[in-house]
């Protein structure tokens, strides 16, 4: 694949099953992307080399998924001054009411872009790293146009079963 | 001012004491920008149509107030492709949990990029605006990195009093 | 069907588990109703037109029922003046917490009547679209009275294991 | 005035700061109606005799005010057929959470139309029962689109500071 | 089995197997009562008349179990002096935080005391009737006294595996 | 006074403006009683001996008062088998959520009859120690119906003013 | 095992499931320690006399989990002056918020160091006592640091699936 | 002061507030401390710097408040193995509840040890780190036990209004 412009980030492989929505999104977009396993936690400083270093590596913007006391997006966007995208990733026992909070309620001064918990939010976050892309690639745009033309007329043709 | 790049929307005059510390953002980084009453619930059409027609305007994202039942930022995502930044605006009795809920919970398909309830959501939001700005600029890339350089330096500056 | 009088509309063919609660007393009570898809988010356009248009097609209420960041019925009752009965379909992580407050918490000047999250609150919006026809219709009037009358008889007559 | 169309009750004149903003809809609207206050709690006898004699007294839909464990709307729906508004009241430390659930979260079979906490909840009740009565009321009908119409005007005359 | 001392109440057979702790409580101290089903929404009356006769019947406390918008207790506490224990059956989307604000929020005036949500709370209430029985039983005090240490014993046997 | 029939305890003297509702409802009913500083935490040998030695002071019932981590209602219940009534104290931050929390779920085996959070909850647990000694004082039953009676005619003489 | 220093206690053998977490991670840094069944409410002196006994026994460090209207480790630390670690057992019907909260908001005065709810709390708990171990102890500081480092090893390892 | 032991770190002289409270236990008990500024978000190479350094400082436990999304507790534990105990400071709109969640709810292998919300957490971080630093000092230990028992004496000393 290309060099990538967004690279996805989430604590442990135990994300995936939540932040792949985010990685199809892109790959049917045809964006470059990677996804890699960062943990704020358990391994801050290459969190922080990650975050340090992305400009300099070409990419555009990060999606970053964490769950619970979820810290990673805010730290990666106090390193770096690329778009963050936070996607709170379910938690155990409180459904990602923490990781919602936790990702959203960023003080003055630092914003991390939040979607909602899950899977929707993590392919809105896949959306939305397309959106920012499409502000200065036309043919982009043209591509996402048509995607919400298609999802609309995927709704018009729903049918419901008789009551 | 010139063309504005960044629209700050509110449904009511009275949102304007979180919204406008998205404004300052802008203006401290002299982004052209516009700021207007556009109410989901009381004016829907005219709503609709500063979505559907905020490209052509040369609008480069959206960055949306909205408090209670939220649904200004959500309905102008669904009519346009442009990047929008939803802003919690706190309510009477809620604190803005439902204001957060309403913005943030989109369904798959059509993102809204949220941040933190009140006062530092709408300049998070202008300073996130700021950065997808920056993608394609440089100059203003490097005037964000200023920012940062400089809020964390006010950060070293801080004393505490004697205990 | 005779021309239809309820609109029962859905954001998602996954909601019609919970809205056929609705159908269903209309249909006992042989209400002329429609069960229809309409997206806020995905096909706002259809949405806009289906709530305008929907005195003149013959409509007496309006039943939505909608899921997480749930804006259809505000923004239907937004265009319309028909009665608005909104029910919070649950969502996947916060179990419907979401979708009641982004439907009850309107502001004031555009409202919608709520029920409770899911099935109870599908079938309760059913049965206050009868009442509502009820005040005109003397007939409906005295069916209701027997529903009631009828479930009141069938409380009365379960019994308890032994303890 | 007339005979009452609509009863505005609630369970102490405490609840009056709130349950007004109904009232003034009402007058408004020319709506001939009545407010009293019933007690769920400490007068269950002529909240019962209230809510058993409404239809006979040509009352066509009644809008209950309470807070905390506020029982009053659903009891009262509970012995008649009437349509039923629920407004929850403030409570003094729960913000009225307590309210909204004890109102909304009616079992099926006898439902309750439940808005929004607060002044809002209580106006849009209001409105809400204006709609109602607007449904065998083409005058009516007009009145509330005209209302609709210079409510979305008041929006657009709206204006901000300089920011 | 003798005349009644304590009645189960609940609206649904379906709470009966939450409210059957109460009962096995009741039944290992020998204390004589009932358990019955009374809806306060769909049996008012039947409800009321309960409450009313109670007093005479003999019956010296009421336990009552109620889910959702659970106005049974309070309002057997209208309509009666009698001390009545209220268990929040747990709901279907709410886990019984619904049942739990709406029975323990009571006004100033009518006391409901609450037990805890779910079979704790249900077996706890039948625990705190016999307690309340215990005031002018001074064998039943004894008993309860015997059941407490037997339960000390049961936790003080309790061992666990080998880490 | 005569020997105490009721202890108010609670664990700081902070904690008076709210019980002291309870002790008001005491004193009206003539009720023997006394109100005490017992602190689970900070005295928790004092806590052990007031309970222990309740049953052969006198004491028929204890209502406990207590905020945030609220652990006084519940260790009185685990060494005495007198019925503990407990109020959830306003907490600072959480409104008395926590404390309600703490009350209220106590595991099988344990019980602790909670009521509303604050003011209202206070007196209602003094209502409700009248209606525990009322269970064997035909006197004091009459006069619990009397105060209800009262009650009833107080709502009923309540106003509105115009609106 | 050589003389405990950390006692593990919980108020149930179901909770062992939990609390096993923290006991695997003092047997991986060869900590003597012990499991002991002890609950705040069910066996209140026994609470009391290992709480007054465990400084003369050597214990330095006691780990506390309980559920629902979690007194146990707040109880404990009111008896003895060693760092207390309290980890909110999930309960049946709320999560473990009420755990938490019961386990958290210790007033003033008397601390309970707090873990998360579950399993990673219990671990963590354990984590900490090692790190207070630690402070004395400079080949148990190594320890801690190599575990931190094969940590971060290990998620430096994992690998993700293609999208 | 001598060299300090104990680190009080927060994000804003806003927090000082409520983290002074644990400054003034640590001046209590003599204990040498330092306050210093540090934020995750714009500072966090600041606290890196300062959480990699404290163990060779001399610093034996870190005290860290923070608000909101607050990552500071959670990002020093990631960067040393000494004993961090987070306090989570009051938040403007969600009343902490963001705060306590985003330090609570730590991962396995990051332990933060976490108190109540607001003053009363400040001081017993001040408490419980006395108590740490007490685990190897007798005196400092005997200290403890004498503020306890000034405690307790200081409740019994408490008396209460006439009622």
């Amino acid at each position: 694949m290309d060099n990538p412009l967004v690279s996805i980030v989430m604590g442990s492989s135990s994300d995936w099953s939540i932040m792949q929505q985010a990685a199809r999104i892109l790959k049917d977009f045809d964006i470059p992307h990677e996804a890699l396993i960062v943990s704020a936690h358990r391994t801050p400083d290459r969190m922080f080399e990650f975050a340090a270093t992305a400009i300099e590596r070409g990419i555009r913007c990060i999606i970053a998924g964490a769950g619970g006391a979820a810290h990673l997006p805010g730290m990666i966007a106090a390193k770096t001054t690329l778009p963050v995208l936070g996607v709170p990733v379910t938690s155990k026992y409180l459904q990602g009411v923490d990781s919602l909070l936790s990702i959203v309620q960023m003080p003055k001064g630092v914003p991390v872009a939040t979607f909602a918990i899950g899977e929707a939010g993590a392919a809105n976050a896949g959306l939305f790293a397309v959106a920012l892309l499409a502000m200065g690639d036309s043919t982009l745009a043209k591509r996402l146009e048509s995607f919400r033309a298609a999802q609309a007329d995927s709704v018009a043709a729903m049918t419901l079963p008789e009551s």
